[in-house]
């Protein structure tokens, strides 16, 4: 059987940034050529980043990405690359004469030669969770099949493999040796074991391997996880590349011969695609020492989600120019693991925390904070919020809830002065439960560009945090998080003895409920009849559904669950459904 | 030619509220039989509000939707209204043993007898804009055709009359002598000309007349105006109900009698829909004397926006349960608009506004605030924030813009102390220039549950003001916005002899560029080529792309322009495109 070398470059592209983008994709395929590829692929829309939303109805950008692609091809020709074809994801346009001429796709082309030798759009358009591409796009419709050193390689991106029917099975109807999709698949908790039985299946109906090719990074509330994959037709994994790093994979394949009486070009396969064959010639070629495949471990959970919230929260500080960021310490949880989050991603000497302890902030809460500080080598001060409240106070009579809150706004207030004077950026510490119940402070401590774990429910919290200290353990480094942290009641102290189970369920129980309202949504009904205490489903019920409008205003964070409090969730805020 | 006397209820639902929408269908349809009328009909999905939004995906809201109108059959006969049929729009699923068996759908549904007697779901479903619907609803296959006192009345909801072909192309294949379409079409300026213009256009495609019926009310950020109508083919306006009112409006119309060798039920038409007749029986009518054709004038443009606004705002306090708001009054010109529209909205009884001065604000700004107080009757009260902004610059040292923001703040966390004390919402000030550049500081003048100006302009903010007092003098009444709030140069006093021109363009020129380049998409070289200043658009356009992190978090407020900043306009935070 003929052999072919690919070079997946599971790499990380930046929303909007053409140029950077280009020189990304210009050096990575140096790289890949040196390794004698055949031919080499990045991921979906590679060249503009991943989602674009709106730029795409920006006709400059789309002209932008049009010329940068064009742009490209041309200098891998002058660096000496012209003889490999690159496949590069890149937003076009519909072709003129078509019925959808003029109008945004999702596009990939190959390059080779120093043209644009052929290119082709998205067939399947994903339009639900987190996306909304038939908002965007318009649909390709033809099937494109390379020929290259006497195999035929069948082309897809992203959901076109999600879906039934469509590219996969034309792939099979024109019998082709190698489905290649590219892809920028974002990650949540457990979808790689989705994607590779997803991708099995796939690989068999197609009846060949399938290259799986996904993006790394992260980008506003999504994270791609790479963890690109390719999988034989009888669902034999020959490689998996790591999660959330750029790597350069490296496969050699030995596919089925094309045969030279297969479906002519122009017949219409599945779902209408056209069959599109491009002959990039080559002679077949055989490898006596094909490469080792390299099947890399998977994760742990606990380490999987870590990394996902790491990488969330170094790209969104990154991309958006920052520096620095500024977290207010309590010595609780939440903000303890975001700190510990934050010195992963970017170095405790670019992490700055803040302590601003109330009258109602015990010893132990100050010490803690502290410890923590100590522990990671973050900057750290003390800010007394007392003299602040005080002048309110003296303005004005707060009690009870006003009081509460005030406290918590101070804090927000001396943050955002902070983040203006010194230019950095304010990390929110709100977890997913407290968000889901509305147990947080607008413009109190929901302040901030980014939240990091806003995602995450309590329970794993806790679990992360444990995680974290084990896995410093093991590498016989300082655990960050001290233990008293870990291990005290959860409180927001905002008055004497205050704990969360004063206003909450245990998180145990009120996260099971959570998990099944939010993601889940299931109904009230539904969630007693699993044996949920009726006056918990209720009390949860409700307060989820009247917290909408806080949820709106917190700044956005690193989807790692099936649904998000983001895109993926979008509810009314003016909502008188109340479920008897 | 027969005569059918319709009845549309041009009604505002509550989004979720099922029985208070039922019980609204019900008294709105004893007020329409008592007029006579041989058909009723009602907005779509009317029953559960619209948008639903995520809510589709509820499986208990969805049965709770379908339980409801099967409940409604049964009162609506209970109550002595069998015998005439009502359209009525609720929340459905795909029918069993289709290929969209059990998904949400947008459905109607027509009810008489006490049962319902035929149902069919939107076909068109529009994702653009603000609108998600591939997101929710699978589409309907059908033409539902009435034949009611020998006259054929097809059905189609809103979108189905915006695109070319389907249900109105088929309602020409059918012959039928009269199209009837139910909307949720939400309010922007100058839409109702494009309305009109395609109402006609569809008439006359249809080959029949075209009754268009709209909702009216607000749904956090749309507001729907109403301004129902009746298009023969040849576009003569025979009816067009009021603006932002809800209203029952009664037509007599004489239609072409019905063919007898008509296409059959089952009938394949445009773009596959499935002819379904459904025969209501009833012999043809004769009116000697049919009622007067009403066709209401429209308001004038600023009248237009400004009732747009005032209904948003009214909607979003009373849906959410809330009986007062609280405003920040600095003597300028943005909160005093936006108290003279929460005075207009609720009672000045139920508005109150705190002027909060610095050391900054001048003599003029707080008499303004006062004087505004006294035109309008709103509740009011004088809180210095100087107290505060000691006790912080005591605590941290401040300067700049650091110390602008502090002081805007401070009164975010003053106002939402109120708020949370005595129960009012507050409302958010900005305009859409500012929101556009981001000139405002988040968590500051940005805090609130709802702005009411968001989607307005600087230039249109003075018109509006110059319009609602000049309204106010031709009724004889006290103009609400002092002279001198709408005279001076906006400013906002966070530092001496402060003026916004020191930051901004003119407010002409801004605009200008503003709306080219949020509204139109038009890229930058684009707006130069326009004959714009080129430093001008560059800093304009910088100004936006770098200020959508703060937009992510301001309060929802009422969409009046083509594009507002919400569902309307979908752009990444984290984006590097900088056009050259």
């Amino acid at each position: 059987m003929p052999n072919l070398r690919l070079a997946l470059c599971q790499i990380d592209p930046w929303v909007g940034d053409l140029a950077r983008n280009s020189e990304e994709v210009l050096r990575w395929s140096k790289r890949a050529a040196g390794s004698g590829a055949d031919l080499i692929a990045f991921p979906e829309m590679v060249l503009t980043g991943y989602p674009v939303e709106d730029l795409a109805f920006r006709g400059s950008f789309v002209e932008g990405s049009r010329a940068a692609l064009v742009d490209l091809a041309a200098k891998l020709r002058a660096e000496g690359l012209g003889d490999t074809p690159v496949v590069v994801g890149y937003l076009g346009r519909g072709e003129p004469g078509t019925r959808y001429a003029g109008k945004p796709q999702n596009c990939a082309a190959v390059l080779r030669g120093g043209e644009v030798v052929t290119r082709f759009a998205k067939h399947f358009l994903p339009n639900y969770g987190v996306f909304d591409e038939y908002r965007y796009f318009v649909p390709g419709d033809q099937l494109t099949v390379l020929r290259l050193h006497g195999v035929d390689v069948a082309l897809a991106i992203c959901e076109d493999i999600w879906q039934e029917g469509g590219r996969v099975a034309a792939t099979g109807q024109a019998g082709a040796g190698l489905l290649l999709s590219i892809n920028g698949s974002p990650y949540e908790r457990d979808k790689d074991d989705v994607r590779l039985e997803l991708v099995r299946r796939r690989a068999a109906e197609a009846g060949c391997p399938l290259v799986y090719l996904n993006m790394v990074g992260a980008q506003d509330e999504l994270v791609f996880d790479g963890e690109s994959m390719v999988v034989t037709e009888d669902g034999e994994l020959l490689l998996r590349g790591p999660q959330f790093e750029e790597a350069l994979l490296v496969v050699d394949l030995d596919l089925p011969a094309a045969k030279e009486d297969g479906l002519p070009d122009g017949t219409v396969l599945a779902d209408g695609l056209k069959l599109t064959r491009v002959d990039l010639g080559g002679a077949p070629k055989e490898r006596a020492e094909p490469l080792e495949p390299q099947v890399g471990e998977r994760l742990d959970d606990e380490a999987e989600v870590y990394a996902a919230l790491v990488e969330g929260t170094r790209a969104y500080v990154r991309k958006n120019g920052a520096r620095s960021v500024l977290i207010g310490l309590s010595g609780g949880i939440d903000s303890a693991l975001v700190a510990a989050i934050a010195v992963d991603a970017i170095g405790a000497e670019h992490v700055y925390g803040v302590s601003m302890p109330s009258r109602y902030s015990s010893q132990h809460s100050r010490d803690d904070a502290a410890e923590l500080a100590r522990r990671t080598g973050l900057h750290f001060r003390t800010v007394s919020i007392a003299p602040m409240f005080d002048a309110y106070v003296g303005a004005t009579e707060l009690t009870g809830l006003a009081e509460e809150n005030l406290q918590s706004r101070l804090r927000g207030t001396l943050l955002m002065a902070n983040s203006n004077q010194e230019g950095q950026l304010v990390l929110a510490p709100g977890n997913k439960s407290e968000l889901a119940v509305g147990y947080s402070t607008l413009y109190g401590d929901s302040v901030g560009a980014y939240g990091p774990i806003k995602d995450v429910y309590k329970t794993l919290v806790f679990k992360l945090a444990r995680w974290r200290n084990a896995a410093a353990e093991a590498r016989g480094e300082v655990p960050p998080i001290p233990e008293n942290t870990i291990s005290k009641p959860p409180s927001a102290e905002l008055r004497p003895d205050q704990v969360d189970t004063d206003s909450l369920p245990d998180y145990d129980l009120l996260d099971a409920v959570l998990t099944r309202y939010v993601e889940g949504d299931e109904g009230r009904d539904a969630i007693v009849a699993a044996g949920f205490p009726a006056e918990v489903v209720d009390r949860v019920v409700r307060l989820v559904d009247t917290a909408e409008y806080k949820r709106r205003q917190y700044p956005p964070g690193p989807k790692v669950s099936p649904k998000n409090f983001g895109r993926d969730r979008r509810l009314p805020i003016t909502n008188r459904w109340r479920q008897g």
